[in-house]
Parts: structure tokens; C-alpha cells; sequence
């Protein structure tokens, strides 16, 4: 092999192994893929004791700062507010911790009143697993629970307490 | 009042208020309050149910970049591990869910082999209450729970699974 075949395809090569790992997972409900969620601020957390998940609410930095302001009802535009859902598990070395296992998937609440006029102001959308597998079976099943709290722009968690000190 | 007055008058109570709104609370354990936790990403969440409290575990950057690469024991120099605990309550429009009530405090522990040698190295700290009043009691009260990990690096959390796709 000739040394400008053997680069050619050295290069071809790491092309695909880039793309491998920065390629996002497919849209959800037409949505895009939020690059980078696993870095955004927290907004609250929770434990639903009725499927047994733990859950991480965060947002960008719209949703983080509305959140902060109590600016929520309704949530100003361009919020994503992302939902991260693991199933849960006791912790080895204290029992009575109830601590996350495997990933269930990360859901997220994409806010234009416009744009999602059809769906409530917001669109929904949902990534599965480790893997990300996008869910495309309509809006309708993540609506459905949250009609509960339409009055409160179709969002369950209040943003817990933190400290304005800085 | 002439002008000179009022706006040196002025100038003295913005630069108050200013003050009131920035200042960082008081060390806890000689340790400086580590400013803009608020907005660090998370490692994990946790629920608590022998004490009744809900905890999200936070990290600065270098803490982050360890708990994502599984690079943990050690924990890396510089690191700085949050736990933010707020005691737990149902939430209204769904009985079985469980978050966040009221602030309790935010701990913090400060990874430096060296500087902290004689705390297992770790430094301790922990801010009470959303006013974040320092805790000056000492290390001993953190360190006897987690002497339980110290084969782990005095750490409880496993960082939470995540896809590592963006």
C-alpha cells in the first residue's frame, strides 16, 4: 500500500469514528435533539414512588433564569425545560437512599406559544434510553398527564428553593 | 438637597444594595463559599427516606469531567462535590410524587490530597438554609458518615447514567 492510500484512508477513517461520536440522535415529535442538556443548571428534582423513577427538571438558560425569577406561568419563549427520568435503585453503602439505576429516557418541553399553538404552547418530545432512540409515537401521550396542570402552563415541578446569595 | 448631594447620597445606596445583593456568606470550616453552585451541572439526584429529604448532587467543572469519564477513585485534584438537600413533600397534582419543600443546606467537599491530608483529603463545609449560614462545627460531623466510603474516596454518590451522544 502506497503512503497516499494508506492517509486517505487513516482520514476516512477517523472521519467516521468524529461522526460516530458527535452525531445527535434523530428528531423526537420533528423536535432536534438539545445538544448539550447534560450540562444545563437544575431546576428541581423528584422521586415518583407510584413507577419508581427518579428525576432530574433542567432547563436553558431561558428556562434556568425564568425558573430563578419565578417567571413561570406562563415560562417565556425559546424555554426547554428537560425531564430526566432513571429507574431507581437503594444505595448500597446506606439503604434507606433510594438512588438512580438505569436510564429511562430524557423528555423535553420545548415553549412557543406560536410555533406549538397546536400542542398546548409547548412541544414535547422524548430521547430513550443510553442510546437516545427518539420517540415518535405524537405529542399526545406526554399532554394527556399534563392536562393536570394546564393552569400552570402544562408544567408539574415548581423550581426548588435556592439561595439568591451568591 | 442640592444635585452633589443627591447623587452622592445615591451613589452610597446603590453601591449598598449592590453589596447586599453579591456578598458571599462567611466560610464554613475555613473553607470559601464556592460562588455560582446554583448553575453547576449534576452528577445525581437522591432521595433520603430514613431523613425524609430529597438531594441533587452537583459538581464544578473538573468534579463534572470526572464523574463523566467514571475517573472518581480518586476523585481528581480541585474537585468540588455539592449536595443540595431540601426536605421532602407530595406534590399537589401528583399524590405520588415526592419534592422539594424547604432548603435544608448545601455541602460542599473540596478534593486536595495534600492541603486537606489530615481530613481524609477532603476539605468539609456546609451552608444552612437559604441564607446559607456557615457551618464551624468542624469536619468530624461529615467525615464519621462517610468513613462508610472510604474505600470509594469518602463518596457516596455513583454518578448517574448518561448518554454520552450530544
Amino acid at each position: 500500500m502506497n503512503f497516499r492510500l494508506f492517509f486517505s484512508l487513516l482520514l476516512i477513517a477517523a472521519s467516521f469514528n468524529v461522526s460516530a461520536e458527535t452525531k445527535s440522535p434523530e428528531p423526537s415529535n420533528n423536535l432536534d435533539y438539545p445538544i448539550g442538556w447534560q450540562n444545563w443548571a437544575s431546576i428541581a428534582v423528584s422521586h415518583r414512588t407510584d413507577n419508581n423513577t427518579l428525576r432530574l427538571i433542567i432547563g436553558n438558560n431561558i428556562a434556568v433564569q425564568a425558573a430563578r425569577l419565578g417567571k413561570t406561568n406562563p415560562w417565556p419563549k425559546g424555554s426547554i425545560i428537560g425531564k430526566v427520568v432513571w429507574k431507581e435503585k437503594r444505595l448500597e453503602n446506606w439503604q434507606s437512599a433510594i438512588v438512580p439505576k438505569k436510564l429511562v429516557h430524557a423528555e423535553f418541553m420545548f415553549k412557543d406559544a406560536q410555533k406549538y399553538s397546536k400542542t398546548h404552547g409547548w412541544g414535547w418530545a422524548r430521547w430513550i434510553g443510553l442510546e437516545q432512540k427518539p420517540f415518535n409515537k405524537g405529542t399526545e401521550v406526554c399532554s394527556s398527564c399534563h392536562s393536570a396542570v394546564k393552569n400552570r402552563d402544562w408544567v408539574f415541578s415548581d423550581p426548588a428553593q435556592l439561595p439568591k446569595i451568591q
